[in-house]
């Protein structure tokens, strides 16, 4: 499905749908309301799927692996064969994305969208390697116009490829060595926040080594000066992993499922999304809050709040994959709990003072 | 076990079980401390058991259930027959803590503290009901000295006796008309903070019942004018579900036990056992931050902050027991992960930049 055709598929949710399932909630022995999020949840998956027995028992956590030209101006401690060697771990099933998929019965499809690497011997990888590392962005665009759109697409596909094999609920997340830079860019961008107010240390970069990360993003902005299109803006600043993730959420609401959002590069990923098609942001959820520091300013520019703050940083889809757990406690609340019917309780708002 | 030998009993955390976990952790592959709080938890988890393999398969909410004499003045939206009503829901199995305790596996026990009423036709509940519900607090001290520390040694035997059955980690809970009231009393005269900052519309109230409630509050705290010491403060503003509450904490790390915090009223005993003995403070665990406004504060006068916000004031022990989930995948991470030696990549900080 290429982009357009996946756009043109976006549709508003379900308003039939989201009232049958509050009716529901709110049958349901406790103060109208009182639980908070897990409600929205299962409210919003109503008119994500027009079903109000929403089933989210298959699930699936998408990790896009590139690396990123700007890595040779040294905007990271880590050098840049760790997205090779992680991303040959996931298939070793010993990192963090491993422990929290299993944790959560989710499974884990890796892409290689554009890892400096050849992974061809790695098997159960998913092989759409659009090239070995995008260009240095602190010295022109990252991309083509055609890649990024490229990326977009090999995400919607591969989306669109496991929803038809049943799966209902997706969670995103990223391998890439210097794909916080690109994130800081995109976002300033995006945001119009300051370069300096998107940046962390993430990596645990001296004062002076994030001085020149914060310069290299301005740098960066100043020479690309991307247009105020997304496409543009990813194309020039922007990494595969990030085009892949974009293409995830795009892919997710035109199959009409819900998609969620892990940390900061999938966050950025998702307000490229949502500047693509507004509409494509009732079908994101956001995880968990990591501690780059700009998570917290994207998060708020979809107008979306976490669900928890575990001070995770690691990445991998890992705040994605975890976040599952609460779909799994919103159903066991929607589909266990008593209605005021068996409770011996009048529906007057009963609520703990 | 009485007041004064658990008091006895509580000890500093193991520091030789703390670093060697740490060092496990640390032998994880993934960027050092990057799972944050799930690495804190496991952290002190063997600090608190002296086992670097905490076991925390059993596990347990206990929630207290009693009646608060302050109802009288209007104080809840909610009639107070509903205590009785929903503390016997738990026996039936259809309330939110039902779900959440079997969606984690845990077991639930619910005490009957000072419920006004009499449940002991009622199967499976904790008979310990020290009076059919306090004094109105409104008009003098809420309960004398002697029960509130039979409230907290009710708690303490509790938890004591569940941990001789074999629970390795707890959850606190609460039902009682009434409570936010008696917990704003008692975290406003313990943290300094005025009445109206601690005090919510927790039942939906109006402007004018919320003005009433908080004038209450203040009048309350003068009338009865507690001194500094915390148990004067619990006996003369409280309830029997927070002195019960109180004894879960003590009792809990008497027994070198972990115990969470559920959400405000939960949040006030922990504070009032932390300042009978601030050694118990490295035994608690905060779980979610609540809708009520004087839950954020509490747990900042504790030093502590939320794993989840889900906006959820259900209470019941409900945001208690769903983060027993986190424990379980800070277990998983500690239990499964795979080391640098497996993972070919040397232990020089690889952060995802």
């Amino acid at each position: 499905m290429d982009l357009k055709q996946a756009l043109l598929k976006v549709e508003p949710l379900n308003e039939d749908a989201m009232k049958k399932a509050q009716e529901k909630l709110d049958s349901l022995t406790k103060p109208l309301g009182s639980l908070g999020k897990l409600e929205a949840m299962i409210k919003r998956l109503a008119g994500i799927t027009g079903n109000i027995a929403p089933d989210i028992d298959k699930r699936a956590i998408v990790v896009m692996s590139a690396d990123n030209g700007v890595c040779e101006e040294g905007v990271s401690s880590c050098p840049k064969e760790v997205t090779s060697k992680v991303t040959r771990n996931f298939m070793k099933g010993i990192t963090g994305i491993n422990v929290f998929t299993n944790f959560t019965k989710s499974d884990l499809f890796v892409v290689d969208i554009g890892v400096d690497d050849d992974l061809s011997d790695c098997p159960g990888i998913i092989h759409k390697k659009i090239r070995r590392g995008t260009w240095n962005l602190a010295k022109g665009p990252a991309m083509t116009r055609q890649e990024a759109i490229r990326g977009i697409e090999t995400g919607i596909d591969i989306v669109e490829d496991l929803y038809s094999k049943g799966y209902k609920l997706f969670g995103t997340g990223e391998m890439g060595i210097g794909n916080t830079t690109t994130s800081s860019c995109i976002s300033s961008v995006l945001t119009g926040k300051s370069p300096s107010e998107m940046t962390g240390r993430g990596s645990g970069l001296s004062d002076s080594a994030y001085k020149s990360k914060v310069e290299l993003i301005e740098n960066a902005i100043r020479i690309n000066s991307p247009y105020k299109d997304p496409i543009d803006v990813l194309a020039k600043l922007g990494g595969f992993d990030i085009a892949g993730i974009v293409g995830c959420f795009i892919g997710a609401a035109a199959c009409k499922t819900p998609c969620l959002i892990d940390g900061f590069i999938s966050a950025t990923a998702a307000l490229v999304a949502v500047e693509i098609c507004p509409q494509v942001k009732d079908y994101i959820f956001a995880s968990h809050v990591s501690k780059e520091p700009g998570t917290r300013s994207v998060l708020e520019a979809l107008g979306m709040d976490e669900m928890m703050d575990l001070e995770m940083r690691l990445g991998e889809g890992t705040g994605a994959a975890l976040a599952f757990m609460f779909f799994d406690a919103a159903a066991a609340m929607y589909y266990n709990m008593g209605t005021f019917g068996d409770a011996s309780i009048e529906q007057y708002e009963p609520q703990v003072d």
